[in-house]
């Protein structure tokens, strides 16, 4: 039988995202489509009767990576299974910083070459800019601008706009006075999300943003997926690295055409990511990533040419990618602590960076400690039933009162489709307040409401019923879905435990603790307390730093002082490898009730 | 009627090269074929008419210029108008310098990582390399080596040998330990001729030689016709790009293949040649060269990634060019100080170059000056009847006797095809010892021997007879070439004459006079100070320094050293426009005699 494309690759090739975790495998279940003529595709899997139920398998409901195509066939995307644009966490926390960018500009009117004076353009240019800038003689000048010189020279009758980047290297020479347009793109390439900000660097203000799901999402939600994806050949790295960057020329289109800024006046663009975007955006072999011990290829700040990555920005750009720590604490962390100050403040702070995966650091001016926590991507709605990312529809708020009826808040104020990562951490406390969980998460079955209910033996509780939801099905919480959030809060709780024993350390010597990541600002922090996500500090020491990384990304994009420091960062940061470290496998299993085993950890939340 | 390429410009498009000055524009006439059958080819041209007698048209030759083809045309390329090789000069008066390349090579066995030592691989690398590179920590790795150091790593289990570039870029990085293969090639990119040096740099050895006719001959045999060609579009400059390095390839590969070596452990190419050649190779616009104030793009060394220029040498490599003068005073003249060391002794030195173009340089270690004289490429063989250059069945060396009897020389000791520089310099001074000539050079109508006679109204002297010769014409020296060789001597007497001046001193003062060029090693000196070339200094103050500038390339590929020389050279030597200078018309006239107006000048020469 000759091979026949799926319902998901065929969409893939057409430029269709269809929701998926596994990258296409079989293994999420999320890949679901509505096909009603059953002729023209394969039989129902095996597969897919795992993910199914009869009532979905009746209605036509296939998955689309399992679907082979044998004729015409017209595929109906639910909305549940569409890639939507998302509620973005846009900005995050801001420091000042002077602004001296790594990029500048210098206009200089050179005398015409005369038989008495016939010095070579270069030279006649470097030394035009010596009166500017102190070393001209040693700039280097790239050789395409070099071979097309003596034209651009002439052509603007010798008043041209040098761009100067980092002190080193001519990467621009415009005829005229161009000084008053020079910007730079600073951007956050998540595992989810790409997010950038377009930055003036005359005056260090961002004019304009953009964002978009990660293109590279049609290969896995998770890092680990696109990993398995991108090592077996060159090729699928470079698909990867493809999508990437056409997500980010579509964020810098976007934020240019905002603000009406032309995308060559773009010099350098600073990107964030963890160690893993960062392999994929650069095409760096990743494979290493995915082995003990998990080495990157280089953690230093790396500068390429844009031109090489195809980004589109000026010619002469440079993309800058901020330095990384380890191979799962990446430059976005980095940016995390720039954003934040933690490095700068001689008072203990402790970072939480909740995203696809999660990073934990702790310390201070004098030493930082770092360390990933293998809690999965529940917080975004993956290996949750009916959970979603915080997309148009998402459950993002959830109370339960004492006669256990629900009362939630979608984001966008419209039906709900399923529940993000906030009304998690919100469904898991105010089940635990009312009782309706034990602190294990497990179901209560002395519990009276109909909305507790079972389905092939295994317990859910009704958020919302068949007629309020867009899907006409009930949204529920599982017992898997509890158990899904309380294995990913101990394992952040347990990063963070380890890291303060590690340095003697316990909560109250915190002096703040910072949340960052994209759901960061919507959450309910004394839930994140009560269901012991976050060490027992008072809220008022705990500040929701947002989206951090693309804050510090900026930060580097506008000054060389901040580069600098992230740096020396990269370089002192210490990483704790958690799975291996002999504390974890305690740390972890005690965090797995809520809000911990050790209730004299949890003070405040110990009352309820 | 529809437009029909001409047998010039199918021979090219076919690679077989036909002889060229003017770059197939009917000026020089060098470029004739025979056609039998003249049906399928355009008429005779009026053009056609003036280069051509009338016997030779009636034997189907034509300038294969000015021939369009029309049908089906078999062309035969008499010997006359072939490029053929030559007899080149292919080293040069070599000094001695220190073993200390650019290129370096090291060798390094790096720990595994492991999950307490999980330190990146670039880390790991620089760190291993900072025991034998102090600032191995700011070493820049180029991307495309970056992308595939885990792999590379991993494959050669730990143990690589890294090329580094001026203590500055790792270039390369080789599985296992691969120090004993460590090369660099040395290029002089002549007008006419590429000459390459392959050099063993563990040792500073040349362990082999290439050279070949320069592939840009089929655009013109001199600088000003190609510039021409190149400047009216990128394509064509594109177009002379492709071939100086399709050249410099095969240099690189017979001088490979000659010493067994592979090109890919060639790590570094070190090129010289006059301005228009640097520009034409690095396809740097020339449109300026050719136009007052003839200013170059650039002057100081320029290193270009071998790769964005094609050049089949290691995929790392860097071509170094290295740095210029002025506009007419390149590379190759830097080269030659060099080779020469005229800027290391206090004494006076007078350097004259003479290829297709002449350069002359005076000064010691305080001062240099430079000029270019306007010399023409007669000593190469143009603008002269039967002038050919120092290729197989050239007249090299001629004597006249008393009676006016004629013996000569040939390159390869065949049948002579045409005569080559340095036998039109004996010959002019032999006709005038025996006062054949008269000291304007001007045929004494009163001589009787059968070998002076008329063609045309104008007189020529017969060198060989019919019988004699390959072609079965004679080969005869024209009142016309007699004049060309005297202008060209001319030229270049007059620019040294003018430097002795402005420096206020006289050939007496001179302590050295070298003689560089391809032609150098092959002439008589005595004949050149009797015809007034070089000024009246002892012979054995001058030195035959054969092809200086690429022993003069080939110091700045061993040592570092040389190369900062080279640097510092191009910064110091000033430049003299003789063309403009207000001595030169005076100079320039005077020197037309032979050997000068003014015979106080040559006090060994005056008793003849």
């Amino acid at each position: 039988m000759p091979y026949m494309s799926t319902v998901f690759q065929a969409a893939m090739e057409a430029g269709v995202s269809i929701r998926s975790e596994c990258g296409g495998k079989g293994a999420c279940g999320k890949c679901k489509v509505i096909i009603r003529d059953s002729k023209v595709v394969n039989e129902v899997t095996e597969l897919e009767r795992k993910h199914l139920s009869r009532q979905e398998i009746d209605s036509g409901y296939r998955l689309a990576c399992q679907t082979r195509i044998l004729g015409n066939v017209t595929v109906m995307i639910p909305l549940e299974s569409r890639l939507v644009t998302r509620k973005f966490q846009l900005g995050g926390l801001e420091r000042h910083v002077e602004l001296k960018p790594a990029v500048r500009k210098f206009h200089v009117k050179l005398p015409k070459p005369t038989l008495s004076d016939a010095e070579p353009d270069l030279e006649r240019l470097l030394e035009a800019l010596s009166q500017q800038i102190p070393n001209a003689g040693e700039l280097e000048i790239s050789y395409e601008i070099l071979r097309n010189l003596p034209k651009i020279l002439r052509d603007a009758d010798w008043s041209v706009t040098v761009t100067v980047w980092d002190d080193r290297n001519i990467i621009a020479i415009e005829p005229g006075d161009t000084l008053s347009v020079l910007f730079g793109f600073a951007v956050d390439v998540g595992t989810s999300k790409i997010v950038g900000h377009l930055v003036n660097l005359r005056t260090g203000e961002t004019v304009s943003v953009g964002a978009i799901e990660n293109p590279q999402l049609i290969h896995g939600e998770d890092i680990i997926t696109r990993l398995t994806f991108a090592i077996t050949d060159e090729t699928r790295l470079r698909t990867l690295q493809k999508l990437a960057i056409d997500g980010i020329n579509k964020v810098i289109r976007e934020a240019c055409a905002n603000a009406r800024v032309n995308s060559s006046n773009v010099y350098e663009v600073v990107a964030v990511g963890n160690t893993a975007m960062h392999h994929f955006l650069l095409a760096i072999q990743p494979k290493y990533l995915s082995l003990s011990p998990f080495t990157p290829a280089v953690k230093k700040q790396v500068s390429v040419a844009t031109k090489n990555l195809n980004i589109g920005v000026n010619q002469g750009g440079i993309l800058t990618f901020l330095p990384l720590i380890a191979g799962f604490v990446g430059a976005d962390a980095v940016a995390d602590v720039l954003a934040t100050g933690i490095h700068e403040s001689d008072e203990l702070s402790l970072l939480v960076d909740v995203g696809t995966n999660a990073e934990v650091l702790i310390g201070n001016s004098r030493d930082i400690l770092s360390c990933s926590c293998p809690s999965g991507p529940a917080f975004e709605g993956a290996h949750i039933k009916y959970g979603m990312k915080a997309t148009s529809g998402a459950i993002e708020k959830v109370q339960i009162n004492s006669h256990y009826e629900v009362h939630y808040e979608t984001i966008g104020n419209t039906k709900p489709t399923g529940i993000c990562g906030s009304a998690m951490i919100d469904i898991v406390a105010e089940l635990f307040k009312r009782a309706v969980i034990d602190n294990h998460g497990r179901f209560n079955p002395c519990i009276e409401t109909r909305r507790l209910k079972e389905n092939n033996g295994e317990k859910e509780f009704i958020i919302a019923w068949k007629d309020e939801t867009t899907t006409g099905r009930e949204i529920t919480v599982t017992q898997k879905d509890i158990s899904e959030i309380i294995l990913a809060k101990a394992a952040i709780y347990a990063g963070a435990s380890i890291l303060m024993r590690r340095i003697n350390v316990e909560a109250k010597d915190l002096n703040k603790v910072f949340i960052a990541g994209a759901f960061g600002n919507y959450i309910n922090l004394g839930n994140a307390k009560l269901i012991g996500l976050i060490p027992d500090v008072p809220t008022q020491k705990v500040t929701l730093a947002g989206n951090a990384a693309i804050s510090g990304a900026k930060m580097a994009l506008i000054s060389k002082e901040a580069r600098k420091a992230a740096d020396i960062l990269s370089k002192k940061t210490r990483y704790l490898e958690l799975t291996t470290d002999p504390l974890f496998n305690a740390e972890f299993v005690h965090a797995m009730f809520i809000p911990h085993k050790d209730l004299s950890r949890f003070p405040s939340v110990k009352g309820i």
